[in-house]
């Protein structure tokens, strides 16, 4: 059986239309399934960067403002998330955390529901709730309550299947996660948003989970506001900035509760009142952070064409289905279906490999409920990963008793599956 | 006369203790006097930068989070900072930008006001004001403003000098700059602090330009709150994360507006209920950037004697003043000194070279009321500071009519000096 599966997972590889992209990235002979937390180096980012540093920083300094674009990155960088989360151009800005990002969003969410009802007093028909997904990972949740409180809006934490049926008049905005980061379930982004916007109300997503992973079609399905990080299956490197959408014919009535200089319509009149921006641009707040902003961009050549992003910086237009002269742009689709396969093949090769009973998968079998990683439930998980990571399979542990196991089509390999399976089921049995 | 103050520049370098750390910069044969903008590359970022992508992030990946010391960062390197300022260890924390930072430190200024007056309603007696000041960076207006409007206040714009006037028991909380970013006045922070005090509230400085340009007295003076950005003075590179400071005192009651998870006491556990962490640790919000980060941990080598940063990483202890043994350390009387001596000596030149009347200075003459740039006005000065840039001096223009040098004493010389006064005084004199 194991031998059948190890020959399985080469014959897999072999036919995967994916496997020249490993090459985009700094990669050792450890299996590394952490890419949902952490997404490995991508070749084209040191050069750049030494370019940044030296030349940009070091030779230009205050010039590259202009000169080298470094004013710009904002926008031109989410312009090239844009298509990976569907998007149309002009509707993503790159800066700040994920979490700040959800405070500006769900404010601002908030806000855009309050409109038309300035006079009305608290009690019926005033939207005074703001939910949240009650299994999000917690800096949603803290962060949503921190909009509530100084919105005066009441927060309320419900799973996302239950909230069809807790959307009301009195709901302001809904905060969900597109896939869930403890066990990986996916939820319907489509269905909930059209329920949420049945209900009058505003939805936010967050995807870190998803974005790089699976196709959002955050355009397509009318979401309102999203927010995402990019140092997971977007490869930007430790705490690389986030992202916030807000979509086109919203962007008007985005009223941002951190309205910094850098979302000021003129910002160098150094005005003493505020005048927001039109565009993405409106959701910035300070001086942008320029060395890993440009890591970032540098990271996204693996979509397209895996540019080195060497002296001459990073590349023109060309995008995820665009092709490229110089590399292969990858689709959102393929990295979808390769996604589904490698998961699909793991969880077969645990049922295989591991006694069975000695864990449960949390991550369901259903496509359509499956983000990009597999969470297997077990007693001593925290000892099992760290005997994992011993012997090379670098997944990760989620308090109490989840092992996490991220799967980053861009990189990973089918016989890293087999051999990440066949490590655990050895692990358990000797563990006992 | 030109020769003579050419040849005094020369003697002022060769007497100059602090001449030896401009060997910690990249520089060129311009004159930079835009380092209250963006700081000069020092040496020691490219190669620590170089280790943290291909080692740390690259090789080490995940893992680096722990073994790499990158989750503590944001405290380590706000204990770097804190002797420059004048706090204690263990009050700094590093991260997010400027703005967001004035936003956490305002909106908890009024949050501890506003303790033991809860039941009280709105009128006499309620701290129901901040001050800000009216001359200030725009963004932190913008900000306060939103601070005011989320919190139920009302923002009172005031120049510094009218504070100690407008200061009641309505005050709440009151955000200061201590050096005006387009002036160069340097306000009086001790002062100004009391009589926050002696009113009741609550004083955030706004630190950008004054931090690594001359002593701050955070703790001497009893600051409660203060912000600053790392890319001025303290040579952090181009959008380099701010930092805040919460007075040890203070920090228990520090309730922020972005209680972000790595703010959380157990970030790990991933617990649904907030429960605030100890410390400077508090005033965290997402996730840190870690490439910017510790370019700046780096950049502030330059005050600890020049490591180069490179494989071994950062060095250990031994602070400004504290000697280090592969080079000086620096301490921040020294580069007053200097500072002071700079631009007092520019504005003798400026005052040689450049036509009486030409040009009005809005710094002023007092060295107690000035900071580490000089600010001239007049009318064409768009196309003046086109015209010094052109000839290799590089200064900034501040609209509509100022014309701004800053110098960083670490990197800039007498002769510089010298050259940018003479560069001005010739082009005046061509362009009439």
């Amino acid at each position: 059986m194991g031998t059948a599966l190890a020959s399985l997972a080469r014959e897999l590889d072999a036919a995967d239309e994916l496997s020249g992209l490993r090459a985009r990235f700094v990669l050792d002979d450890a299996v590394y399934l952490d890419g949902n937390s952490l997404g490995a180096l991508p070749v084209s980012v040191p050069g750049r960067l030494t370019d940044v540093v030296y030349r940009e920083w070091g030779e230009l300094r205050i010039r590259s403002w202009d000169e080298s674009g470094w004013w710009t990155a904002p926008e031109r960088i989410g312009d090239r998330i844009a298509p990976l989360v569907g998007a149309a151009p002009g509707q993503i800005v790159v800066g700040d955390s994920t979490s700040v990002n959800v405070f500006k969003a769900v404010v601002a969410a908030v806000r855009m529901a309050e409109e038309g009802q300035e006079g009305q007093e608290r009690g019926e028909g005033r939207r005074d709730e703001i939910l949240v997904d009650a299994t999000t990972f917690p800096t949603d949740g803290y962060i949503a309550e921190s909009a509530a409180r100084m919105t005066g809006r009441t927060l309320r934490p419900v799973t996302p299947s239950e909230v069809p049926a807790a959307l009301s008049d009195r709901t302001a905005a809904v905060l969900l996660n597109h896939v869930d980061y403890r066990t990986g379930r996916l939820h319907d982004l489509p269905g909930l948003t059209a329920a949420i916007h049945e209900a009058g109300a505003y939805a936010v997503w967050d995807l870190c989970h998803s974005a790089g992973a699976l196709p959002v079609g955050l355009d397509a399905h009318g979401v309102d506001l999203a927010v995402g990080c990019t140092y997971k299956y977007l490869n930007g490197g430790p705490g690389s900035p986030a992202y916030l959408y807000v979509r086109r014919d919203l962007q008007p009535r985005f009223d941002s509760p951190l309205p910094g200089w850098t979302s000021h319509t003129d910002p160098f009149a150094m005005a003493p009142a505020y005048a927001p921006a039109p565009g993405a641009a409106r959701g910035r707040v300070g001086t942008p952070d320029i060395l890993s902003m440009l890591a970032l961009e540098a990271a996204l050549d693996v979509w397209y064409g895996g540019r080195d992003g060497g002296p001459g910086g990073p590349g023109g237009p060309g995008g995820p289905g665009g092709g490229s002269a110089d590399g292969t742009a990858v689709t959102i689709e393929s990295v979808r279906a390769k996604s589904l396969a490698l998961t699909d093949f793991f969880l077969r090769c645990v049922a295989a490999y591991v006694p069975e009973g000695r864990v449960e998968s949390l991550t369901p079998t259903a496509h359509a409920e499956r983000g990009s990683q597999v969470a297997l439930r077990c007693d001593d998980a925290g000892d099992v990963m760290k005997a994992l990571i011993h012997q090379g399979v670098i997944g990760d542990f989620r308090h109490p008793d989840v092992l996490r196991f991220g799967f980053t089509p861009l990189y990973v390999t089918f016989t890293d599956a087999e051999r990440a399976a066949r490590v655990l089921g050895e692990t358990l049995k000797s563990m006992g």
